[in-house]
C-alpha cells in the first residue's frame, strides 16, 4: 500500500476511529487501526466488537493495499508530524514507512487480513437529527448511567421515539434523568438501550452544529450512525428497561424557583466539605422567600442563603450535593423549577412542558 | 483578627506564599499560612524551614490579630469565591470565617503562635537584577540539576557574581549547563550554592518583567530575595561547588551549525522509539553538510537528514535524545553551534561569546 495523505487528514481519521480502540483488550489486533486503500478509497477502520468506527479520509492512492497499526503508536507519531503531505508506504514485511520531506518513521504494522471488520447489517427504519440535537440529547443525560457492571441495562442509555418526540432517559440507583427532544419528522414508535461508552465516543466526534445532519439507523441488536464521511457501528444492550414513567411522580408539596448559577456557585462551595469520602450531606432549608443551603463537617461548613420564589409548605432536606450539581450544570436556563414533597421523598428538577426531568433522591438526615 | 480584602489580592497573597509550603510534611503546623493583621499591614507567611515566603497584601484591617490555616484548605475555598470583597474573621477558637455576601464558609485554624516565622537574618552585601534576567537564568539551567538524595549539593544552582557577570551553573551525572548575564552593575565576588526548589518556586512566582527589580541578599547561610511586597528566604546548600571550569574543554574536531528548530524537531520525534525504558540512544552522523539523526527500537524507528553547516572531521556519536533536547529547548537562537571532539567525548552547543554554554556526555554506541 502506498497512500499520500494530508496532515490534518491523517490526524482527523485516526482521532475519529481511535475512539473504538479499548483501552484495555487481551486482544492484540483490536488495539489496531486498519488503513484500507481500495476502490479509490482510503478507509479507516477501529472495531472492539461492542463499537465500530469507519471514516473516508481525503488523499491519494500510490498503490491498493493495507495494513493493521496499533492505534497508540500511530496516534503518537501523527502527533509529531509537520503539517503537509505525508507519504505511508508498506512493505511485505508490514513495516509502515512514514516519510515527509527528507524524514523517514518506521513503526511495525500487521496484515489487514488478521483485522475484524464491522459486521454487516441489515438496516431496517431511520431517523434523521441534527449533531447538535444529539450532542445535547446525550450531554444532559449521561452523567446519570450507572456504571455497575451488574446491572448492564443501567450503563446504557434508553432512547425512544415516538411520533416526533425523541426521549433519552438514564438512571443510577440515586436518579433519573430525561431529556425530550421534538424531532423535524414523524416516525413509528421504536426504543432501544445504548451502551453508555458509545455515545459518549460519539459525542467526543461530533460538532456542535445545528446544520449537520446525522441519520441513525435501527436493526435488531445495533445502531448505525451515519455522518459526513463516517459510520458507527454499535451493538445495542439487550433486556427491557426500566418503567420510569412509574417512578415519576407529578404531586408536590413545596415548590420554589431559583437561580441556577447563584444555587449552582453555593453547592459547588459546599463540595468544600462534602466529598466522596465523608459522605456528609448538604441541607437545603426552604422558608418563604429564602433557601438556606448549608454542610458541617470536621473541617469546617459554610452557609448561604439565597432568594428564591417559593410556594407551598416549608421543608429542610438533604442530599448528595454531587447530584443536584450534575443536573444544574445541564440546565441551559437561566432560573430552575425544583419541586418537594417531603424529606424522604425525590426531588425533581424540571421545566413547565418537561423538557427536561431530573429526578433526584434526598439523603436521610439523622 | 477580622480584615475585609478583595478575592484578587487574597488569592495572590494565598498563591504566592503556598510556594513555600511543603508538600509531605510530619509537622503539621509547616502545611499553615500565617495570616497577621497587624500595625496597618495584612501580611501572609509560609516556611518549611528550608524556604519562607512572605508578602504583605492589600486589605483593610477591621480588628488585629493572627491565625495559622492549612494552605491547601484555604487554597480550596479561595478558588470558590466569587469576585470583590470578601471579610475573614476568626473568633476565640480560632475558627476563621470567610464571609461574602450572604453566604459564610468557616474552617479550622490555629493559634498564630506555632508558627515558626521567619529566621532574622542580618543582611550583607547585596544584588540587583529584573525579574526577567532571574526567570530567564532560571529557566535556562534548572533542567539539569541533579535529583539524588546523596549528593546535596548537586540539587542546587551554583551562582557566581564577578564584577558584572552573573553565572548560573548545573550540573547532574551526565551534563552541565551553563548561563552567564551581564549585570548593570560591579559586584564583588562571591558564590552560593542555592536549592533548586528554591529557584524554581521564586520562578512561579514572579513576572517575566524586565522593568521590574529583584534584590538578592547575602548572608552565612541564607540568602534573601526582595521584590514588590514579597521577601522570600531561603537557606543555601553548604559545601563546596564542582570545579566545572576543569571538566570543560574548547578543543574540537568537529563544529556543525544548524536551525534549532529542525533539529529539536527530529529530536523530539526520535524520542517516538528512544524512551526512558528502552534507552535506546539516537545516533548523529556528521557528513560535509550533512546531519542525519538515526534510531532504532523493537518498536520501529526513523531516520531524519539535516542539511547543516560543518567544519572538521565526520562523525558518528550516540546521545540520550532527552539530554540534547533540554538544552535546545533554552536556547532563543534561531540557530545553534554544536563542537565535537570523539564519539567518547562531551559534545558542546554553546554560542560564540560562550553566554551559554551546555556540555552533554555521548552515549556509548556498541
Amino acid at each position: 500500500m502506498k497512500i499520500v495523505i494530508d496532515k490534518a487528514d491523517l490526524s482527523n481519521g485516526v482521532q475519529t476511529v481511535s475512539k473504538a480502540v479499548p483501552n484495555n483488550t487481551t486482544m492484540s489486533i483490536l488495539e489496531c487501526i486498519l488503513i484500507e486503500a481500495s476502490n479509490g478509497c482510503i478507509k479507516m477502520t477501529a472495531n472492539d466488537m461492542e463499537l465500530g468506527i469507519e471514516t473516508i479520509v481525503k488523499g491519494s492512492i500510490k498503490q491498493e493495499g493495507s495494513v493493521a497499526v496499533v492505534s497508540k503508536k500511530i496516534q503518537e507519531v501523527v502527533r509529531k508530524l509537520p503539517d503537509g503531505e505525508i507519504t505511508i508506504n508498506t512493505d511485505e514485511n508490514y513495516n509502515v514507512m512514514i516519510s515527509f520531506g527528507k524524514s523517514n518513521i518506521k513503526i511495525n504494522g500487521r496484515s489487514g487480513e488478521d483485522f475484524v471488520l464491522l459486521p454487516q447489517i441489515e438496516k431496517k427504519e431511520s431517523i434523521e437529527l441534527s449533531m447538535f440535537t444529539l450532542k445535547e440529547a446525550v450531554r444532559q443525560t449521561i452523567f446519570s448511567i450507572g456504571i455497575s457492571d451488574t446491572n448492564k441495562i443501567m450503563s446504557g442509555i434508553h432512547m425512544m421515539i415516538k411520533d416526533d418526540q425523541l426521549k433519552f432517559t438514564s438512571l443510577d440507583g440515586h436518579r433519573i434523568s430525561i431529556r425530550k427532544i421534538q424531532l423535524k419528522n414523524s416516525y413509528e414508535e421504536k426504543e432501544v438501550i445504548i451502551p453508555g461508552r458509545t455515545l459518549n465516543e460519539i459525542s467526543k466526534i461530533i460538532d456542535n452544529d445545528t446544520e449537520k445532519n446525522i441519520m441513525i439507523y435501527f436493526s435488531d441488536s445495533h445502531l448505525i450512525f451515519e455522518f459526513e464521511n463516517t459510520v458507527i457501528v454499535s451493538r445495542l444492550i439487550d433486556g427491557k428497561y426500566f418503567s420510569v414513567d412509574r417512578m415519576l411522580s407529578s404531586d408536590y408539596e413545596t415548590k420554589i424557583t431559583v437561580n441556577n448559577k447563584e444555587i449552582s456557585d453555593s453547592i459547588d462551595r459546599s463540595m468544600l466539605f462534602s466529598k466522596e469520602g465523608n459522605k456528609k450531606p448538604i441541607v437545603l432549608d426552604i422558608t418563604e422567600g429564602l433557601l438556606s443551603i448549608s454542610v458541617n463537617s470536621s473541617e469546617g461548613g459554610m452557609n448561604d442563603e439565597i432568594n428564591i420564589k417559593s410556594s407551598g409548605r416549608d421543608i429542610r432536606i438533604g442530599f448528595n450535593p454531587k447530584f443536584l450539581l450534575d443536573a444544574m450544570k445541564v440546565i441551559d436556563e437561566e432560573s430552575i423549577d425544583m419541586y418537594f414533597v417531603n424529606p424522604k421523598a425525590p426531588c425533581y428538577i424540571k421545566d413547565a412542558d418537561e423538557s427536561y426531568i431530573y429526578m433526584i433522591l434526598p439523603v436521610n438526615l439523622s
